[in-house]
């Protein structure tokens, strides 16, 4: 299958490798190709420049957003959540009747807002939309001609691309939104990544519960020490 | 031990009929206590009156919030989010170093927002606070002396004092709180309730993710149909 993933991130690239392993045809869609692939420091999380990191993936195109959505079948949104709404609506036509899996969180960080308590953040992000709204529900509403499906967001893109790295792979993974069809399309990419336990939330409105769920994920996630690898499981 | 559980809701039925089973001694606040059993219709829930259900527990001893609160060794808050803050600050006195575990969500229930898809509920809550302030967080700053523990508040009350009605019990509870005494107190309550898996996520400040964590908690209720009970596992 063609699928576009749009973002360069180090949860974007997960899913880019994943999926070039599981055969499909990767496009990688990003603001500006060439200013991508100038980049030759890490970034402030210490993620290696994009381009090192393409080196190493053979067969993967870097496109801008547009003409990587524009040959994907199935668009998965990896752009942080700031920027999301923008770009995405730059790239309106390419993604019309198209099937659009958003897992960012709308973070907002203000670097005046120092953490209440010592985390690898150092400060204390919120959420912009929150509660009354929801990312997910921004993007539908800039992209009516687009399916969008809330999903992945509530675990690290690492563990979504790879379940059985946790438990096995008991746990539970979300999908939220207001296309069916759609929705099948994100639990059957889901299911190939080895989910056996994908549950639907209902309307994307359920959206801006699993957006939220940021903080307590991020809380569970510094109790058990950063870089344990967890995973959420709805026993029923 | 003499515990107080302020609150007279479905919740704090639970908790008082458990720690009643338990051997403890248990005191309920509300804010009237003659207005309080002299109702005698159901709540808008379809919950019967406090009078009628206190007439099947013998023994359990219904006082003011004040009277409760200063009967208690350690202190359960349910009183419902909107009048937590108000309510315990006209206990804060007898509150006075005392362990005070706080379980409420500051729903904001508008009846002319309606929910964007069918619910039980029919209209949408939100949450005041929310995000960047949380309730317990709220209550810990209005009564300075009380060591606040928010807990109990992923899960349904019936749950929370019964954990092996879901999956043996093979699920987990939060705690978190400014006060290591305090969250020890609430963890040894929670194991004596049955719960195995305890997990302390700091600070006081992750009450907002709990909080926040409702949303979900509500969605992931509904997708599996109103009454299943479920509980949340942390796979690590």
């Amino acid at each position: 299958m063609k699928i576009a993933v749009l973002g360069t991130g180090s949860g974007a690239r997960a899913h880019i490798a994943r999926l070039a392993g599981l055969g499909h045809e990767v496009h990688v869609g990003t603001r500006a190709p060439r200013a991508t692939l100038a980049r030759n420091e890490p970034d402030m999380m210490g993620t290696p420049p994009f381009g090192t990191w393409l080196a190493g993936h053979p067969g993967i195109e870097l496109h801008t957003f547009a003409d990587a959505a524009a040959r994907g079948e199935l668009v998965i949104n990896g752009i942080d959540g700031r920027n999301a709404v923008a770009a995405l609506s730059g790239a309106a036509r390419q993604l019309e009747g198209k099937t659009l899996v958003d897992y960012a969180v709308p973070y907002v960080y203000d670097p005046d807002i120092e953490h209440p308590w010592p985390t690898p953040w150092g400060v204390m992000p919120t959420f912009d939309p929150c509660d009354s709204d929801s990312l997910a529900e921004q993007i539908q509403r800039a992209l009516p001609a687009t399916k969008v499906v809330k999903a992945f967001v509530t675990q690290e893109q690492e563990t979504v691309v790879d379940p059985e790295a946790v438990g096995g792979g008991d746990h539970t993974m979300f999908v939220a939104g207001d296309h069916a069809d759609a929705k099948r399309a994100a639990t059957g990419l889901l299911t190939s990544y080895g989910w056996t336990d994908v549950l639907d939330l209902g309307p994307l409105v359920a959206a801006r519960g699993m957006e939220m769920y940021a903080h307590l994920h991020s809380a569970i996630g510094f109790a058990l020490g950063f870089g344990t690898r967890f995973g959420i499981k709805v026993v029923r």
